[in-house]
């Protein structure tokens, strides 16, 4: 397998991606395309015990900002950049799966004028790896932030794919299968919702029903389906909240002299739950839909979350994902209701 | 002023309510109507010093369950159930506000049905307080669940309503009105956070724009509108997070002996931190739209946070929050946008 990298994505570029680029190399004993700008690429490189490992580079002399205003556009006014120069050479086969820690906009924005859609998929999706309170099985959220108004039919293709690459990738059999809801009313859901329920039941999947928020965490199930609007609420609120919480511990733990001697004893433990918390840990966010395997990986990505994206970019690749969301897209669409009313 | 209380609604009721009731009635001299099962109630009330208290009893024979299954017709299979008596009694001028820890689609649908809309609000709203960084200045979810599809004039009521609740029963002085939206996207927002942004901008509240999930905990916006769908998302991950974050933290500081130690000498910060957390302590969920106070405390409320409702409860009637909810419906509806289109 050969796993194309955008080196200059992310706000630890090409630092991070370049050393997480030797680490997955020599660990999976794969190939790894380095996608930017070849001095500074090779200055990193040149830090490194990189005897024997596949790890060409392509040169890209533009880097598109972290923060670029207009992502929507950025894959017409920047041909050069690192994140364009990889798409493309996907596009070509220059390689089997690519990884950009690089603005989630310009990615998703980029590859989708790029590789263009997966025939049959209606809209893409951001699937975003979460931790839950088992450290062994994550979850997904589909969709995280690529298709804020989603319609019943989406949601169905998206499940579809999120089952398929929590087999593929972490070897789950029959992904457990929730449609995200609110509770407590006696008639659950809001119209989309309401209408994507008897799609879902009706698809083959190990579709368990309606889930709340709070059982996102628990480990309950395994792929979480939601409008692109909601799903990106709950990973930054998920965000804000771990911090939120961890500072309001600290904050108690340093009050006085004597908690703040016994919290120093337990910092490792802090950093293990911190550890638990990130979801750079468990491999990036796929985006479904897109003609060729594309890993978003966190902007804030270090080496150890850049050699987590490229190991499940590599078994996303291995096992055929993309030819499984293809079927997807060519399975016929459901006769009724596709189309959200009120 | 008189609060009325649903004295057997909550999963405590009615040993926790009354024992609320009663703290409030001692401390903030006010008038608490107990509605429930009057031997149940004095059998409480007999455990404490009510001496010179103003705690009435009306009794009403029937409990309505926390887990009823249909709970949107509940007022009219059970008009002797404490809720359906409390509001009945509420709407006859026997109180200034109601508070009930029942079961929150009980709640909701009998004071809508009992209660009536103030006229001119378009769709009910259950805002709910949720904790912040800023331990003094916790911010509102306007809606929480009662209105799961949303239009823009909904949201801009709501966030009238939250503005002047803040003002009000937290002491705000021109409360931050965020509008929450998805972010990373260069095209922010789904259709509605799209067509209900210049509505917000063009009201003359103090709107500080769109803000993302992870800004709600962050104390840096006081009123978050949103759509109920995806404000029960919220606080229900809220709520799922928190136990997560805890639970990992238990366990790893219990993994050796060693960490147990120091653990148990945290106890305390860990306790300080859950009740910071815990929206019980900040006073319940405020019902905007019907024609009367209603606050929904917490179904797992203990007598503090039943205490808290009372207080609150008391605070929104004495600030005239009723007249004012009124004066939002009255006001005419702005003539663009009102429907959400896609």
């Amino acid at each position: 397998m050969k796993i194309i990298l955008d080196a200059m994505g992310g706000d630890n570029a090409p630092l991070e991606t370049v050393a997480g680029a030797v680490l997955a190399a020599r660990e999976f004993g794969i190939e790894v395309v380095l996608v930017g700008r070849e001095a500074a690429i090779k200055a990193e490189l040149a830090k490194h015990d990189t005897a024997g490992l596949r790890l060409p580079i392509v040169d890209a002399p533009d880097v598109i900002p972290m923060d670029e205003h207009q992502p929507s556009t950025v894959w017409k006014r920047m041909k050069n950049a690192s994140l364009v120069v990889a798409l493309n050479l996907l596009r070509d086969g220059g390689g089997d799966a690519l990884v950009s820690a690089g603005n989630t906009g310009a990615v998703v924005a980029s590859a989708l004028f790029i590789l263009k859609r997966v025939p049959g998929i209606e809209r893409p999706c951001l699937a975003t790896i979460f931790p839950t309170r088992n450290a062994k099985r994550p979850m997904l959220i589909a969709d995280a932030g690529a298709t804020p108004d989603a319609k019943p039919h989406y949601l169905l293709q998206w499940a579809r794919m999120g089952s398929v690459y929590m087999q593929n990738v972490f070897g789950m059999q029959a992904p457990r299968v929730g449609l995200l809801s609110n509770g407590e009313e006696e008639v659950k859901g809001n119209a989309l919702v309401q209408e994507s329920f008897p799609l879902l039941q009706g698809a083959g999947l190990n579709f368990i029903g309606n889930v709340e928020g709070k059982d996102i965490p628990t480990g309950a199930v395994d792929v979480v389906v939601t409008d692109g609007f909601t799903g990106n609420v709950v990973i930054k609120l998920a965000e804000g909240l771990g911090s939120m919480i961890l500072g309001l511990l600290r904050e108690e733990l340093t009050a006085n002299l004597f908690s703040k001697l016994l919290a120093a004893g337990l910092q490792p433990a802090f950093k293990r739950v911190r550890k638990r918390m990130d979801y750079a840990e468990y491999g990036g966010a796929p985006l479904f839909g897109v003609q060729g395997l594309v890993i978003k990986a966190h902007g804030r990505s270090n080496a150890r979350a850049i050699r987590s994206a490229i190991r499940v970019a590599n078994q996303a690749a291995e096992r055929g994902t993309l030819a499984a969301f293809q079927q997807i897209g060519a399975a016929p669409a459901p006769a009724a209701a596709s189309e959200v009313t009120g």
